[in-house]
């Protein structure tokens, strides 16, 4: 039997050439063929983050790289925003509170973005004064949800704030202008729209944030960014301890697909497969959590599932049917369902999760046409 | 070209079997059959850690579960001490000391163990007055001595100090009786004896853990042990974050060769070896830097490089003939070279490390009997 596909928001499905490079026979860490890998990796991720900053690379979970970007840039007792839009933007706001940061939330309903406007007007309110930095999660995972980091951007650049990015499920699936957009910290995991397995994730690092670094006083060893930048530095470079090198392997040849394939080709591919898939769960008669497509995501979408129907028996279907999806989180849990739809996938992908989906509702009585659905969803792929 | 062989401290060579378990078609974390294989590989990890206390694991180096042990145990102005016999044991201690912890080096000359003894006197001094908790590195990686778990393990008894050890690189490769000895957290990491990618850290955790945790206020989100431990004991066993997948596929694969050869057999066959080196090096004239038998390490060993010549003529020499050994590290740097054996290697790994090293020495002008170091050496491996 064919192993279930994965079409949760991450882990996603790993290409062949990827799995089979991370089974290369191990090289040693502070060797200089070790070194070359490193530096031609950091040197494709730049492209891939949009940065001439600094990359590093971290093995470790996503979550690592939220609690990193934290400790390596404040100090307890220093007042931080951050947008919650969603669990990761509430979990990455714990995490700074468990190191002694003053936090503001800049909340919003499930479902909903943080906007540029919203943090303006919070910033020039009594509750915004002394902030030093703000932290935003591109993609909500758990919502689908994303936001304009432009002009979030031009936000903290006015205020002259450090501007942090969850970009764990957005990374490689749409436009980050790290530079352009003046983020200053982007962090990420492997297991995304990067296409390798789970146990990396990475930070890039720009000058301002480097000036943060020097003052924070956060207690840090593991995820010192500034001692990993020292190793990455050397003639032959290095990090600090052993790196996860055949997820690195495994990493090298998705770079490479990434370039083949070319960024904004990429970030198109995800933009109109969730329009495919979108457009067809409508036609279905299947109701979106995002209505509004100026903030619905390219590389999640949540389904709403309707009063009287038990979410569990979705996803249990489609498990069975021999595809993965995920439930809802937290307050969303057993109110939606959820697509995940980065990476490596192609249009049959996105047509056999719409079919399955559909298939699950109408067993239970939900009524779902799937001609229409498909129709749809057939014709947007063709013609947009 | 073959690829060179590592008989280094880590990474060490991973089987084949390994390599390709860690390339099959990755699961989602949050879906039965993962829920199977974690229950499954946290089963054999107890076997492996001869404990029926917790076992846990996380994406991230050994470095990462030196500063999750500090974090998870204690609270900021504790008093603990640190055994520092090299460069893992003093790195332990800064980590302690970066999260606020108040640190008594417990030292000894590199090359040379701390013992019970010295603890004992240490902790009825004034000096040890206070003291919660005590760390001490297993097997010194950066030195090749190991030290006798068990009797400081009664000192700590005594004492009723909470008792930490690293076993990075000595689980799987030097007897541990973690709970026969009263060792309240274990730490370890994949890429060594447990023959794995690197990737993976873990813990292991006795109940008189669990009660200084519950008492602990050093920050931690990412390493916070009692989380993980919740997430694994749900009916379908979990992390509280995404796993490294494909790396526990590989562990798995490993576990399995180490119960099929039985851990008596393994930790034989280590000393075994490491005795067939030890006798080679001394028989071709070279120099061991431990010369006490009770305390030099089955899994590194440490050569003497004469004064005169340069070290890392040595370890090119060898990487250029395909073997990698490792160099001197801190202040033993230049002055020894060391090779790792442990996990995946057999007779001929130490044989033809040895040759090579002995080649080396002479190309160097060092006077080298390779005749007479290799007769010896599979002497001892034929006759003990």
């Amino acid at each position: 039997m064919k192993t279930s596909f994965l079409m949760t928001p991450g882990p996603t499905q790993v290409p062949p050439r990827v799995s089979l490079a991370t089974a290369q026979e191990i090289i040693h860490h502070r060797q200089p063929e070790f070194g070359e890998l490193l530096r031609e990796i950091t040197e494709k991720l730049k492209y891939v983050f949009q940065t001439q900053g600094d990359v590093l690379i971290f093995p470790g979970a996503g979550t690592g790289a939220l609690e990193g970007a934290v400790v390596n840039f404040f100090s307890p007792g220093d007042k931080v925003v951050f947008g919650v839009m969603g669990e990761f933007g509430s979990r990455w706001a714990k995490i700074a509170e468990i190191f002694g940061l003053q936090v503001v939330r800049l909340g919003t309903e499930w479902g909903k973005a943080v906007t540029a406007q919203d943090l303006e007007l919070l910033l020039t309110s009594e509750e915004g004064k002394g902030v030093k930095g703000v932290f935003i999660t591109h993609n909500e995972t758990s919502t689908g949800v994303y936001t304009n980091l432009e002009e979030i951007g031009k936000v903290c650049q006015k205020h002259k704030l450090l501007f942090l990015v969850d970009a764990v499920s957005s990374l490689a699936a749409i436009d980050l202008q790290t530079d352009q957009w003046g983020v200053d910290v982007v962090v990420t995991a492997s297991q995304k729209a990067l296409m390798t397995p789970p146990g990396l994730c990475f930070f890039s690092v720009s000058e301002k944030a480097w000036a943060f670094n020097r003052e924070a006083t956060c207690p840090r060893y593991y995820w010192d960014l500034a001692q990993a930048k020292k190793y990455l530095e050397r003639k032959m470079p290095q990090n600090p301890y052993t790196p996860a090198v055949t997820l690195l392997f495994g990493l090298n040849q998705a770079l490479d697909m990434i370039q083949r394939e070319g960024l904004e080709q990429v970030f198109a591919r995800h933009l109109r497969l969730s329009q495919m898939l979108r457009r067809g769960v409508e036609a279905m008669g299947l109701e979106l959590l995002v209505k509004d497509e100026a903030i619905a995501s390219p590389s999640v979408t949540a389904i709403v599932v309707p009063p009287g129907v038990e979410a569990s028996n979705i996803t249990s279907f489609m498990r069975q049917s021999g595809i993965i999806i995920a439930g809802g989180q937290a307050e969303l849990k057993g109110k939606i369902v959820r697509v995940g739809h980065m990476g490596y996938f192609d249009a049959y992908d996105i047509a056999n999760t719409l079919t399955t989906l559909g298939r699950a509702f109408q067993e239970q009585n939900v009524s779902v046409d799937l001609g229409q659905g498909l129709q749809k969803a057939w014709e947007v792929y063709n013609h947009g």
